[in-house]
């Protein structure tokens, strides 16, 4: 089977994988797994196993690890991607489901002065992200934030690159500023709502040390804004 | 108002332009635009207008002209994108509204050896076009073109960027070979659908001068892979 499974770390014990209720289904009723077959596993938390399945019961299947390797698929950078929430919610999912295949480590959905909306279905997100991350072969699972404002993205020290799209003036190809992120170990890509970020907004990033980045001559919708620049850091760092 | 309006170049004649009843309806209704606004319409073939409206009634808007512009938003390079026809329509959907936004001056849906869809939904396709090409502010309404095979898309004379993206061991970065594209005209954006190429079809589009690329350590999904490689090709042309 080419597809992966998830286990929580809690799941792996001794050896053995037992997958959750709802995976154990998928397995027998839509893949026919069977006794003797081998399954991918990952964890959520960059643990990848390879299980031989000893025993496939109708809510439950049972395997022993023949293979164990750490942080499979997973970028050498830690990126962070803040998407301002979006009005309409499938945009929102979509994000979120790209931002997980591109390989961010952390998603935040962002509360600023032009979004419309206050809340996150955070069950429902983190659905499309297990998904995601077993469809693109992942091992870690993302995590969510809970929905926040700018400011405390920014507060403290700035360990990390800081990007802020934003088509300015003094915005930089976000290809050149990619480029520039190659030595940090860790990096924060900040996209407004629809609309964009206001100009308070903007200034407290760059205040912050945060590069206004360009996208193209095109204007981006919010969610096509945050797949790009994502793609354009991550895929710098040449993984 | 900010947004921009549609009306086919018919529309535009002797320095008035008359917007098309639904264009006109939404100005009327939703933007609530009344005679002396400024508005803002494309005709789809890179004709930019700017015009202060004459006439508003209930299913008609008429403006003078006052200012006219061409291949506003436009890339330089001429770029066609062609991707696997998917499964699910909503993804299609949503690649297409993606690559009116990132600049493709055509898309092409393709039948392959791994489609297992042969039809698309033209006019629902096309009203996303639209509404992407005036919602991003380009002034070209790109093309659709019908389902097709990559055949006739590798047949003829190279004269243009040929990519196609396959992960595969002589795979080239996508932002190395997007560089590479610099001094073209044109390109050829090749994606396979859920699944990807079947070996035949890379091999088909390597001999017809098609480069193969990579997009990153991780499997995008078909729609994912198509976004971001039509990213990094327009982006490296500057525009």
């Amino acid at each position: 089977m080419t597809t992966n499974f998830y286990a929580p770390p809690s799941a792996i014990r001794a050896g053995r994988v037992v997958l959750p209720e709802e995976e154990a289904r998928h397995l027998r009723t839509v893949l026919r797994g069977e006794a003797g077959d081998d399954m991918t596993v990952v964890d959520g938390d960059g643990g990848w196993y390879r299980a031989r399945i000893d025993h496939v019961g109708p809510d439950q299947v049972v395997g022993t690890i023949t293979d164990e390797r750490d942080n499979v698929g997973e970028p050498d950078m830690d990126v962070t991607v803040a998407l301002g929430i979006l009005k309409k919610r499938s945009r929102f999912e979509t994000f979120v489901e790209k931002a997980v295949e591109l390989g961010a480590r952390r998603v935040v959905p962002l509360r600023t002065r032009r979004t419309e909306r206050d809340a996150i279905r955070e069950e429902r997100l983190r659905n499309v992200m297990v998904a995601a991350m077993k469809q693109c072969r992942r091992s870690r699972l993302p995590a969510l934030a809970a929905p926040q404002s700018i400011e405390p993205l920014l507060a403290g020290d700035v360990g990390e690159t800081r990007l802020v799209c934003h088509a300015g003036e003094e915005s930089v190809p976000i290809q050149q500023a990619a480029a520039d992120t190659r030595q940090r170990a860790s990096a924060l890509v900040l996209v407004g709502p629809e609309g964009g970020f206001a100009p308070p907004e903007v200034e407290a990033a760059v205040e912050a040390e945060a590069t206004p980045v360009s996208l193209g001559a095109r204007r981006l919708r919010a969610e096509t804004a945050g797949i790009a620049a994502l793609h354009a850091v991550i895929t710098a760092q040449g993984n």
